[in-house]
Formats: structure tokens, sequence, C-alpha cells
């Protein structure tokens, strides 16, 4: 720690991702004098996950690229990170923070603890994928820069590539194996790609794209690894509706089924654990137990919209909570959000997706009316315009938006207005009316984001003059 | 009128372009029985006005494909449609209105009326502009498909081309005659570019970019034109501090120097004038005169944040009063917000610029804390990022958002959050914790958007602490 006495509170970070980093840079924001600490049991400081396929990709050109913020960066902010550390046990009581890195062993004492701990893969039940414990050779998860590095020496352009799971993350590594020049199939265990992310029909939309470039196989299970000498050759997937077997040639598998929280530590020293498997958090991103935070993919908070619980899987929601526990750690007091909207967006295959708020199966307490509408990003005379579908759910009878999704030419941005107002509480007449940006080369004189409102609207008229 | 009888309501429009014709389609959507008539002085039905420069430029391939609304789509829909027909008269007491084409007049009764006359280009008193009434050969303005095509046939490759005013459409067509080979200069009597759609910093970022491409002379005033045998040879420009003039040799030259509403039958039949010499409307986009309406360039509004008239200058607006019009005065409700949130973007030189709400210097009433940040639309491991400025103010001790301003990356749908927030009278606090849509290829964790609310909340708490 150099010459500089911090005679500050001491603060603890069990985790050194996006969101222990954070937790850590908006700690010191806060108290110029705080003692932090990370210990974190990965070999990289505070780098971007979700980058990890377009450093496969080479799009980022090298998996370094991905650290945010370096050794040199912790140091000149006199915060103290151990790497390839793993923390062994925490005495609650003596407020000690017992780690491990080989033999050697280190403890800090602390004021504040975070638990920035993450998730873990979830590996479906196949059958004859490990051998002595590790997978067979071919067979990949994608957490860390080392896996993405194993994916990459394991890429042969013109071979054959398997996805298990189509989440964002299963159709980001899809289009980056395509990228590579592997034949890629995607295999699914529910009816549709993107379950989680969009609506049945919106997700439809983007099932066309996919399919123009890999082959896709929804409501199959993948059921067993056939190998040789230790290496993968085939999964078998088995059809949900007719049981029928069929054994894909593969080269490279990958399993892109979603995680789960690792919480060990937490549940060790007694925090409440939610019903999602999450370390439960607050506004303030304070667990259970007094002074400890937790932040990013080990915790669970609820959704803003129905109340629901939620296990934080984002890396932009893992930041925020590290805002809020970093800042209420060191003294200060930040508070997030009552719920949690789940904006969220990614882009394969060269189509955008985006959504914010509850998909409609998780809407089915309340009384909605969608209105879903189809337009273009430019006026229809300019040439390049793309089209852009979006869709909105509407309670009735509020009026009050609960969600929208956007598929196609600035889903993002588009998106980013409905989540301004969900977390608002704005009505659809709130927003259908307001005038949007317009000039030729960039958004028609009404756009797709408010005329998705008079579409809802409309129903609405109709609804109240025949009930 | 074909075989239909339409006994409905009669409506009668004087004005063509987006927010005669978006009238006459929502007065059909309310009343499929109504009389519609819409008499035209131009040529051409329905067209874009803000597409002239892209069509200029060959983006867009041909001037007709600027028309939004064919003659075909005003038949099928049973609204009669007059071009090339001038109104002389309205009579108030008869509910006549009386239009001629050439020699040959024609009258139509109405039970509403429907002002969208426009406005002409304001021309700056410059010597020796004009010939035998008509400007010196070279010389142009630009309101229409005619003027768009004369400009075209002056474009000659290599040659002189001079703007003068350096607004939005200046700016446009300075990028325009620039794509098309000539060497610009660009004359603005104010001393910054831009000036009543950005503050001057913002301004400034524009202007290296501009200045990178063409020659700009701000705080000049165009004063005299220099011609030889009728064809402009020379613009004399004077500085404005120096007094020195100045002769920029130009074989073309387009003044955009902004417009002044087209009133005369308005106030010929006693609808209330505004303060900028609009015709005076409210929400209902009604006048002061029962069953009379106007829309579009024509009229006169308010700003939403300030309450002061505003002369409605865009084409989002006047379609947004053409829906309000043709709603209302076919029976049905639509009420408009209540005041103009001015969202306004544009594009030139390959940036993006976009804004809300009043500049800051409109703002001199109000106590306001301003926050300004430069991002990356991207993370910054992520190549192609590209730089987004935004800039907010928001007003004191309510922290209400009043203004928003964005040069660079997707400025215009970032500003559409702003767009959303002031219209809802949301504070810095309402948005800056908002969830935006994040992944690798398309938006930072933390977005600029909400970014530069942290950088307007860091200086409201340390105002708080140092009173």
């Amino acid at each position: 720690m150099g010459v500089l006495v911090m005679n500050g509170k001491k603060i603890v970070i069990v985790g050194g991702g996006a969101s222990g980093g954070t937790t850590a840079q908006f700690a010191r924001k806060t108290d110029r004098a705080a003692h932090i600490t990370i210990f974190e049991k990965g070999k990289y400081p505070h780098y971007s996950k979700c980058g990890l396929p377009y450093a496969i990709a080479g799009i980022v050109p090298d998996f370094l690229n991905l650290i945010e913020f370096s050794e040199e960066y912790f140091n000149k902010e006199h915060i103290e990170l151990f790497l390839e550390t793993t923390v062994e046990d925490i005495d609650l009581k003596r407020r000690i923070v017992i780690a491990k890195k080989g033999t050697e062993s280190t403890s800090r004492e602390f004021d504040a603890l975070v638990l920035a701990t993450g998730s873990m893969p979830m590996v479906p039940p196949i059958q004859n994928i490990q051998t002595h414990n590790r997978f067979y050779s071919g067979i990949h998860v994608l957490r860390t820069i080392d896996d993405g590095r194993s994916i990459l020496s394991d890429i042969r352009k013109g071979k054959k590539a398997t996805i298990i799971g189509a989440g964002l993350i299963g159709l980001e590594m899809a289009d980056t194996l395509h990228k590579k020049g592997m034949q890629v199939t995607v295999v699914e265990a529910l009816p549709r790609i993107l379950a989680n992310t969009l609506d049945d029909d919106m997700s439809d939309l983007v099932r066309e794209t996919i399919q123009e470039h890999v082959t896709l196989y929804t409501n199959h299970f993948a059921t067993q690894i056939k190998d040789k000498q230790g290496a993968v050759t085939h999964l078998v997937i088995k059809n949900r509706e007719t049981n029928e077997d069929a054994a894909i040639e593969t080269d490279l598998c990958v399993i892109a089924t979603g995680t789960k929280p690792e919480t060990t530590l937490a549940k060790h020293i007694g925090c409440a654990i939610g019903k999602t498997g999450g370390i439960l958090v607050n506004e303030n991103a304070e667990t259970s137990v007094k002074n400890v935070y937790a932040v990013g993919d080990c915790t669970e908070y609820h959704d803003f919209v129905t109340g629901e619980p939620i296990c934080v899987g984002f890396g932009s929601i893992g930041v925020r909570q590290g805002i809020a526990a970093g800042t209420n750690a060191a003294g200060g007091t930040y508070s997030l959000p009552k719920g949690l909207l789940m904006t969220r967006t990614s882009e394969f295959f060269g189509l955008e997706i985006a959504a914010v708020g509850p998909i409609q199966a998780s809407l089915k307490n309340k009384t909605i009316i969608t209105g879903k509408y189809k337009g273009s990003s430019l006026p229809d005379y300019f040439p390049g315009g793309k089209p852009i579908t979006m869709k909105i759910h509407v309670e009735e009878p509020s009026g009050r938006i609960l969600a929208a999704q956007a598929v196609g030419s600035n889903a993002a941005q588009r998106t980013n207005v409905y989540a301004c107002a969900i977390l608002n509480g704005l009505t659809v007449d709130d927003v259908r009316k307001m005038e949007t940006t317009y000039a030729p080369p960039i958004a028609p004189t009404l756009d797709t984001l408010t005329l998705v409102g008079d579409v809802v609207a409309l129903k609405r008229a109709r609804k109240k003059r025949e009930p």
C-alpha cells in the first residue's frame, strides 16, 4: 500500500470482477482514506465478461484488452488487490477475512464486507460430458478469460460447432463461431430462442435471421456426448415432442445454459438467500447481515414491474449495485431504484435486439393491452432505412407501460426511452405524443417508438367503446 | 369525387404540404364520410421539404421520390386534391373558400377550415440581390422541389458555393454541396453556428468538424452581390467586429436564413397572430376563430419549458398538429402536449447532433445547474466506439430537467430519452439511475445518457454542502 496511511473505514471486497471492481472504485471516490482490499480468485483484475465472445471473434484484438481497470489503476487508487487469492473463511464476529494464495495466507479486518462472488455455469445433465472430473476435450463453458482462450484454441475453420442454449450468450457465441468460419448448430430445450428475453412473436423475428446462418434445433434436449479418445465427436439431442434422438457431428461444443449464483461464503456467514438462489439484497446493496453488502451475479433483487425475485445476471446491473455498495460501505448514501428493469440488448448476425421489463408470459397476473408496430428507421423515401419492430405491454385500466421490446435498427436506444418511462410509472399517453427527433437521414417524422404507443391507444379507445 | 357520396362534415384544407396532407389523412381516419378538400398552390402533393438537401445530393435519387403521399393516395382515400390552385378568398360568414387555377375558379363550402399555408424564406437585406424582381442567376432559396431542381442545375463540380446562414438547413446544404464536389463557404451573421439549436460550447464541437470541410465565416453579414451579366460572381461580406468588407468568389449562393410564416389568409379572416408572426394555435390546433384550425410552419405555439411563443418550423411538429387538426376537424378528439419540446436533430459531415428544450441563453430567467459529459458509444476496449457528448440543463431547486443536447454517436435516439423526461416533468434523479441497454457492440455499461445526469447530481450535492 505504499507510504499512504489509510485510516478510514476498512472495506473488504470478495471478488474483483466488474461488480467488485466498481464497488472498490466508488468506495474510493466516497472516502479517500478508506482501506480497501479486493480478493480475487482469478488471474485478472476487473475485466468485461460480456466482452468474451468478441475477443474470441477477434473483434477485440486480445483477451487482455477486456481488462477495464488494470492492477496499475488499483495501485494508483491505493486499492489493495490480491489476484489468484481465494477467500477461505470469514469470521463475522472478529470481522476478519482469511484468504489464501497457494500456501500463503492473508487476513484483513473489515468494517464493511462486500460479496461479489459472481456465478457459476449451469451445466445440464448430459451423459458422458466429463472424464476424470473435467469436460471432454472440445467441450466448453464461457465465464472467464481462460474459458475464452480455451474455446479459441479449439476453433477450426470449416469444422463443426454446437452451442447448447439459445439465450443471449448462446446466440452471441453462435455468431462468433460463424464469423470464425465454423458450421454452427444451436440446440435449445425450449420451443423458442431467447425465451427469457423476448415474447414468442418477437423471438420468431430473430429466428428468421438466425436460421439464415446456423442450424437451429428448438425443443431439443442435449442428452449425451460421444467421444473418440477423450475428444467430443457427437452431441446426441432428443426431440422433446417425438422423443427421437439425433446425433450431431461436432468438433466443438459450448454450453450456454445459464448460470447459478455462487453463495457458499454468503451462506457460511448467514446471509439470507432468496428463492432464485441468490444472496438477497435491498436497494442499498445490503444483505440481511449488518455491514455485509453483495453485488452482481451472486445476488437476488426483484423485478420493478412484477415484484418477483430475480437473480441478477447482467453486468450493467452488477455495476450499478457496485456503485451503491461502494458508496454506502464507505459512508456515503446511494440507493438503487425499487426494482430491476432488466434492460437488455444484444446483436447477432447483424440484428440488434433490446427489451426492458418482463416478457408477456411473466405478466399473466395483470390485465394488459399489447401493441406492436413495424416501421422503418428512416422515412420511406430515404435509402438505407432498416426495419424496426417494437412491442409494448400496457397495464389496464391505468395505461401504465410495463414492458417494451424491439428488434431492428437502433433497438437499444429506442428501448431506453421505455426504460425511462417504466421506471417513472408513465402511461402510454404520456409517451406517445412526445416529439421524437426527426431528420430524413436519422429518423422519420413519426418514429416506431411512439407509433407503437398509438397502436395501444387505438386498442384502448376501441375497448372503451365496446366493453 | 367519383360515385361516393360524402355526406359528413365538410373540411377544407389550405395547403397540401406535410402538415396539410397529414390533416387530411387524420380527418379521413376519423370520419369515413367527411368531405375533405385540399387546395395546394404548388405542383406536387404532400412531399418532404426536409428531404430536399438529400435529393439535391443525389442520396434520394429523384425529387419526386420525396412525395410521401401521391395523388393516387388522395384519390383512393376520397380526398379532393387541387394542385397549382391558389386560395383567393375565404368568406367566413358564408363558410366558403374560393380558389383559382389559372382562370378557373373553384369554391367549396366548409364546416371546418384548416390553414396549412406554410412559410416563406426570409431573405436578409443584401444589395443587388435581385434583378427585375427575381434573384440574380446562381442565387437560391430552398423551400420547394422547384427550388431544389434549380440549385441542382447550377451545381458545378470544382466551382465555388456560398451558403448564407449556419443553421440546420444551411449546414445540411453545405454538406450537400461539398458532397457534389463544390468548394463551400458558409457565412453566418451570429458569432456561432447553430445558434438556435445548440449552446455555444456544443456548437463549437460541431464547428471543429465543419471547418475540416468548408470555409466558415461567423460574425459576418452578407451585404452585397456582385454579378456579371446577371449571374452572381461574388458575395460581399462584412466583419461585424472590424467592419471590414471581403468579397468571396462564388458561382452559387444559397440563402438559408430562416423563414417567416405565411399568414395573409389568416389575417384576412381575423385569426389572432402571435408575437412571432405566426397564427396563434392551441393544443387542439385551433385558431382564435371558431372552426378554423392552423397547422405547421404558419403557426405559433409556445415552448413547453419557458412558455415563450415559438414559431413552429419543424416538420415533425407540423405533422403532429396535422394529426390534431384532422382528428378534431372531423369530430374526434386529439390534444397535443401543453407546449413544444422542439426536439431536433440533423447530420452533416458525418456528425450527428440533436437537442430538446431551450438553449441555455433562453433559460436566463431560471436557476439552472448544467452538466456535460463526453463518453464513447461503446466500451473503451471495443473497436469502433465513437464520441458522444451530452449536456443537460436542470432547474434548481426542483431538479427538473429542462433541456438536453447531444453531439456524436446516436445523438438523436439518446436525446429522445430526454424528450420523454422533459415532457413528463421528470427530475435528473428520476433518469440517471435507470438501467440503460448494455452490450459491448452496442453501448457501455454506463451510458453517456445517464452519466451526464450524474455530473449534475454531483454538482447539486456539492452546492447543498457549500451553499
